[in-house]
């Protein structure tokens, strides 16, 4: 008899047919048939799993969505505010073949999410928790002493965000010519201003750092 | 007899009426026929044109691309290099129906670069181009001494491009939750400290700014 584990492993193990079809062909070469072919089962067993297309495409997304937050939310503040705000942004950039797979899957359904509303929303969703954990953490620094007293942590949050974003963006765009070590370099060039850091942590920050070459 | 400018004329027909169904329905809906459909002439006529779906797409790509150069191009630096750079990088944001259309049809696109070599290298030549403007712009900005002279006009533009890059993607995915004039704010808030202006300029500016809300 089958388990609620071997329902759930299986179920998964189709979902991640899915996102190596989505990764090496994009999202329009997706079909039930697809993901039958690649897993290696009948198209009727894909349809026991998930009854249609848009069914299968939705927990696709929650799927990559819940797998990039498991990525991004480990670390701890022990080192100070600043440096896991760091870590934890540095997490989302696509810098090892695991990260790039997922987030060029990310970009396909990001791009599919404009024209369907129901995957709009699960983008929405892990956005606005994203932000809300971001601002949190800026908050916690702020309240730390890590930060300046008036940085406005929603602001920063916003910020720091799309300038990921941008930054996968463009590293998915062109990886052979903008690649890991820019990119965190371009993060690291922004966290160096923002969130703005009390004025005594941001003059010893800036005695101990070298400085680095242009992007 | 059809001259030139007729051919020009029907061939940008086509391409309009692929970017309207990858604006409504995205870009794996596109299909000969449907471009065809959407345009009222025959799948044949569309052919005439474009004897591929892939040679419709590349064309396309580069259509949109030139449209959306086109729309940030206009300006001058009469009124100071760092006030031109707000709004070039401004004219970027889908603060308008066609801005909007247009970002969706480009986020389509570059999702399929990812997948597709041939739409990569139309991004990539796209992408290098405005670094390269965005760059000189702020070089042009340290030799009028609005910015300060030790300024890295690279890594700005860097910075400057994923931070519009990031707002872009944010307005697309979230248009109820995420609107233009946040995004202006964001971009605002950036711009207040980098490109980094030279002290006495900094000064002024904060003494003329009213305080602004959060985002």
């Amino acid at each position: 008899m089958a388990t609620n584990s071997d329902y759930e492993g299986r179920r998964r193990s189709l979902l991640e047919a899915l996102m190596a079809i989505a990764c090496e062909r994009g999202l329009d070469e997706v079909s039930v048939r697809e993901v039958a072919s690649e897993a290696g089962v009948s198209p009727a067993k894909v349809q026991y799993y998930f009854r249609t297309k848009d069914e299968m495409l939705v927990a696709a997304f929650s799927h990559v969505e819940a797998i990039l937050t498991g990525r991004a939310g480990h670390g701890s503040t022990a080192r100070g505010v600043a440096h896991y705000l760091r870590e934890h942004l540095a997490a989302w950039l696509p810098t090892d073949a695991e990260g790039t797979a997922l987030a060029r899957v990310w970009i396909a359904f990001l791009a599919r999410a404009v024209v369907v509303d129901e995957l709009a929303a699960i983008e929405v969703r892990h956005r606005n928790g994203l932000h809300h954990d971001v601002a949190a953490l800026i908050d916690h620094g702020v309240e730390t002493g890590e930060f300046a007293p008036d940085v406005d942590s929603r602001l920063e949050a916003t910020l720091l965000l799309a300038l990921v974003d941008g930054l996968v963006v463009r590293m998915l765009s062109d990886p052979g010519g903008f690649d890991a070590q820019q990119a965190l370099h371009a993060l690291d060039a922004h966290l160096d201003v923002r969130p703005r850091r009390r004025r005594h942590q941001q003059q010893q920050e800036h005695e101990r750092k070298p400085v680095k070459a242009g992007v």
